[in-house]
């Protein structure tokens, strides 16, 4: 079986911050409301990724502490599902993860701050990148879609169509460390797809899932730090096009595990 | 005959440079292609606003140097006129220093420079500052109108239409020593029309000449300024709107004086 070979190709080089891989196991498995998933099955979910079931307790306390889960007893089992405030952020952030195709906005607006003291600045700075705006000057902020109504307050604003973005903004958008990630992601696909390969049907519903969480993690830990935009705005030599491809590509191949499949496979 | 209290009024407390007055003075009765001025109705005109024959000398030298205008001798006369350059300058000021109606743009741009060093934000900071951008932050600019296809390469641009302009904005559009240089002009105004009203058939042509000049050159001083924006983009409390109507009303009121009205008043 080669599950703990691709699990070591997942995992190698990257730190996985236990409460962020059970917030990408809700978004995959149990952002729709009434869904839960029993202790024993996330339990023996991240076990299968390397992770120690006590700091999967951990875990599951912050999350729930942070108001991001709750939980329920039924007997001697605990089940978990996402507050209405986790599955608010988890569904924003899944629209993006699990988008096939780049978005392709009609309009732009573009956003501007008056004269701020540094705190001011440092946290409108945070508001905006948080909101998913482009930085283009100290300042100033390009955003998808037409100019919302929840706009920080006092901002400059312009509505358009028409963009054109000079070279020097593209570069920006795509820092050599970000392009490095999505090149090491991509090796690790590759990589992925390759064990896979050997023996495709020797997996177990726990190792698919396992597996498919792991790269689910890894994609949502790329697409997140950058603003969502079309492909068209990077420079040429842009990988997120094509790792992209080949995310979905080995996602389709893997296929979704049920809970149920889970549960016989960890019975509570 | 209340001329002299007149051009008082007109000329108190503003610094009159001679070469700019006379760049007012052909804008006003010079800008169409084969209109000269003698030398002579110059030299009276410009003595009229108080200032000597040798000034006048002085300026026509610096401005026939740096390209403004050109002349050509008649006998014992030197009549002088706008060279092409000199021209296609003056037409762009005086569309904007004659407008009865502020502008009404349909459209609106904005562009954003990349990093610069020092003294490519000065040299882009003139270029933007002289093309009549709008400076919304530092290497951020408004602009009416869609994207020229001359902007300075490299700038990031979004064309739109719906505006949003917040009040720190409308401030920096009306920084209050320019709305106290309004107020100022309109108060010379005020005083102009007043004395005008004592005997207002008693003016000979130079003088009404030269009193219309004066207006016009105190106004192109103050429109010249700042960038040509509609009324509704300026805080409540922006005079312009009203010192227009009030600049428009008391030049219609002197009416046009013809260079052959003043040649005669001044032969050559």
């Amino acid at each position: 079986m080669p599950a703990p070979a691709v699990m070591r190709a997942l995992t190698a080089g990257a730190e996985l911050r236990t409460w962020s891989l059970i917030v990408t196991i809700f978004g995959d498995m149990a952002r729709q409301p009434g869904v839960e998933i029993p202790g024993p099955v996330l339990t023996a979910l991240t076990r299968a990724m390397g992770v120690k079931p006590e700091a999967t307790r951990v875990a599951l306390h912050r999350l729930r502490k942070d108001g991001w889960i709750a939980s329920r007893r039924a007997g001697r089992v605990s089940h978990y599902f996402l507050t209405a405030a986790g599955r608010k952020k988890s569904l924003a952030a899944t629209a993006r993860i699990y988008a096939r195709h780049p978005p392709a906005p009609q309009s732009w607006h573009v956003a501007v701050s008056g004269p701020l003291d540094p705190p001011g600045r440092l946290a409108l700075d945070g508001t905006m990148a948080a909101a998913g705006y482009v930085t283009l000057t100290a300042g100033a902020w390009l955003g998808p879609g037409p100019t919302p109504d929840d706009l920080p307050e006092g901002l400059f604003a312009l509505d358009g169509a028409a963009l054109h973005l000079p070279d020097w903004l593209r570069s920006t958008l795509a820092p050599p460390a970000l392009s490095a990630a999505y090149r090491a992601y991509e090796a690790t696909l590759a990589t992925t797809a390759e064990r896979l390969a050997i023996d495709p049907g020797g997996l177990s519903a726990l190792d698919r899932a396992a597996i498919r969480i792991l790269l689910v993690h890894g994609w949502r830990r790329l697409v997140l730090r950058h603003p969502d935009l079309p492909d068209g705005c990077f420079p040429a030599d842009w990988p997120g096009a094509r790792v992209r491809g080949r995310f979905h590509a080995l996602l389709d191949r893997l296929g979704e595990t049920t809970l149920a499949e889970l549960m016989d496979a960890a019975p509570a």
